[in-house]
């Protein structure tokens, strides 16, 4: 039996989503300009336009003149049509967001997390108080919520809902979608944040339209989210993305995987705090208990031009650059962008340092195929992600014959919170 | 502007690929069963079946009986329906196969190149050659040759029939193609070994009927072929699958590329001749200038339990499973597959340290979802893929509507060789 069914269906789902992408890209707009930019026939940005209005996601706007020919119709985003949810739980807090239709953030609320409040009933209990309070702030009515996209670390069962493995906490098979849909009465989406920040580039920041793209996500934990073939490619258990857990010194520095010299060792946060700490024990950059105010410190320092800060940027693109010059061999990408939260902080510096290692590394003709950029979304690509997800499920659960209507992956309708 | 343009017209191609290779693995065969073995509509897979009717790649061949039903018409590949060749263009040789639309190699001509011999008017004088041999052999005409898949080791330019670079011969963009077209009168298709041995995988081998599969290639170079949701993953300029080029050590072995550390100069033919010469210099077991007999002699030194073949083995293993553990990670493939000649010689003992190396250097999810196994395909896999690009060829160049007739990707109307 094959296990590949691609179907009219499947591509008329993917056809969708690159239609409301470039809708929510750029409002109003016309099925002339639509078909344009996404390449399809204009029957077939037709068929589709329709679709959206009938979901009520998009709304027709008024007419705008051709030269000469027939006015056009134009379309945009029915940003009041419905609001997402996205939740980023993250180790030491809880972040969660609503937006409307054009993923505009309508509320935001932060659950702080202390050391060792990490049972999944504490977390679930944070997700809870944080999605009533968006809910609230925001004034929307429960009807109106489409969606809540929930973006949890480490390896995620999405069809079942399981956390199946938080490294951080020691999650094991924990049912986080069962423990939260006794909180919350809206569909619930799950995935990782390695595939919402390539989600939410996909959809909205810098691999929008690009064919193949690598997310590189550099945290507390470091991947790639892998945008291939124009949709995220999840591999055949849904835990794609692992380049955290590439081996870059054969026999280098233990990790928590279990295998020694992985990539995020070497580049995510503790190993950045690790490398500062055996080169300069003494450096008033380090925050020994604290991450955050490290890579803060660093950045200042760079700024600055402390030799120490420019020395462990520099080292880290290293490291860095060798691992993204693999990825730009082996995957050939049109666009390599630098996500989450350390790759923000450190910023340009940290892009100039990692372009010159990429180059050294990388063959010329994948090298000269792939640009290397900073994440351009402005707020949390966690929440952004994981309320696209919600999107995405909304988006695929509509079917143009009502008979078959699909049910959502995960649809939950225990009591509202 | 979007690069991504998915249309009804590239699934069509695609579900054309996945009912022929249907065919191809089982005839004869009926629509019901083609229907249940590729997930496609009944419907869907009439039409397809009507357009391979009409291509003569098939044939009608009779009724079964279905219990109860009417009588179902089969159909099996039109094997005298056309001829496909391929050739494999490789450091030492010249080998071309011809094959029948079933895949049956029906002639086979090897040319060697002696040390030297490698400026492209040779290499290219040696390709028409055999190209003239085979169809002699054959017996046949030339009208029935649906076209020629030509594969050369290095970065290619498929659209233009161009290698880029062929790091052994230091060729610097040869116009391969136009120099062939010279000589022979066939359709002309370029591209690599590994998306040659990619897609024989794909076509023919273990990948097929797999979603996400890696062929990884072990020979004089070393590289990943990927096949991602179903297909061939070429990247944005067809030079994806460089893995051979991955950082394993960082600050290791110079490689060829530049970089130091490669996966290739790990587990590459020349990599593993120099560890066995720094483990045992005056070893039997090498024959300094013959790749190809060092290589035998290990095999045979293993069979022997010949300590030092032993430990050449194990270690280069050790290389090739943290690398592939790597790719397990990264891609979450179904399956990964040892090929080209180096696995072929080295077989089972290998394979069975591999998996072991693997095992111990990949996160548990990924791994568990991934099989390791050598390469099926008996015969050469790079004249098999090279021949199968040929027929995609023949397949994509056909259009419902003849007044749309596309034109074969590199179709030449020089004079015959
Ligand atoms: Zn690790
Ligand atoms: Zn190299």
């Amino acid at each position: 039996m094959s296990s590949v069914k691609r179907t009219s269906r499947d591509i008329r789902t993917a056809n969708r989503y690159e239609v409301l992408r470039q809708i929510i890209a750029e409002s109003p707009t016309s099925r002339q300009e639509l078909a344009a930019a996404t390449g399809l026939s204009l029957a077939t940005v037709a068929t589709l336009v329709g679709e959206l209005l009938d979901l009520r996601l998009i709304t027709e706007v008024g007419f705008e003149d051709s030269a000469g020919g027939r006015p056009r119709g134009l379309v945009a985003v029915n940003t009041t049509g419905g609001a997402l949810i996205g939740v980023d739980i993250a180790e030491t807090y809880v972040r969660v967001e609503l937006f409307d239709l054009a993923l505009n953030v309508l509320a935001r609320a932060d659950e702080d997390m202390r050391p060792g409040e990490s049972r999944p009933e504490q977390v679930v209990g944070h997700v809870a108080a944080a999605v009533g309070s968006v809910v609230t702030q925001a004034g929307v009515e429960g009807a109106r919520v489409l969606g809540v996209g929930v973006s949890v670390p480490g390896q995620v069962d999405r069809e079942g809902g399981v956390s199946e493995y938080a490294p951080n906490w020691d999650w094991h098979d924990v049912p986080l979608l069962d423990l939260l849909a006794e909180h919350i009465a809206y569909p619930l989406y799950l995935d990782n944040p390695l595939r919402a920040c390539a989600v939410a580039e996909l959809w909205f920041g810098a691999a929008r339209g690009r064919g193949d793209a690598v997310v590189v996500n550099l945290g507390t934990g470091v991947g790639a989210g892998l945008v291939l073939g124009g949709g995220l490619h999840r591999g055949v258990s849904n835990s794609a993305g692992e380049w955290g857990h590439t081996t870059l010194v054969l026999d280098g520095r233990l990790c928590h995987c279990g295998n020694h010299g992985c990539v995020e060792t070497y580049v995510g946060a503790p190993g950045i705090m690790l490398h500062l700490r055996e080169l300069a024990p003494q450096s008033t950059l380090l925050h020994p208990e604290d991450q955050t105010a490290t890579i803060d410190a660093l950045a200042r320092g760079v700024a600055d031009g402390d030799p120490v800060a420019l020395k462990v940027v520099r080292d880290t693109a290293r490291y860095l650059g060798a691992g993204i010059a693999d990825l730009v061999n082996l995957l050939n990408p049109e666009v390599v962008v630098l996500s989450s939260w350390v790759a923000a902080t450190l910023g340009e510096p940290l892009l100039a340092e990692v372009r010159q290692a990429v180059a050294r590394h990388s063959l010329r003709r994948p090298l000269d195929a792939a640009e290397i950029v900073l994440s351009p979304i402005p707020t949390d690509p966690v929440c952004l992600g994981a309320a696209t997800f919600a999107l995405e499920g909304a988006l695929s659960s509509f079917s143009q014959r009502p008979a078959r209507r699909a049910v959502p992956a995960r649809s939950r309708t225990a009591s509202a919170s």
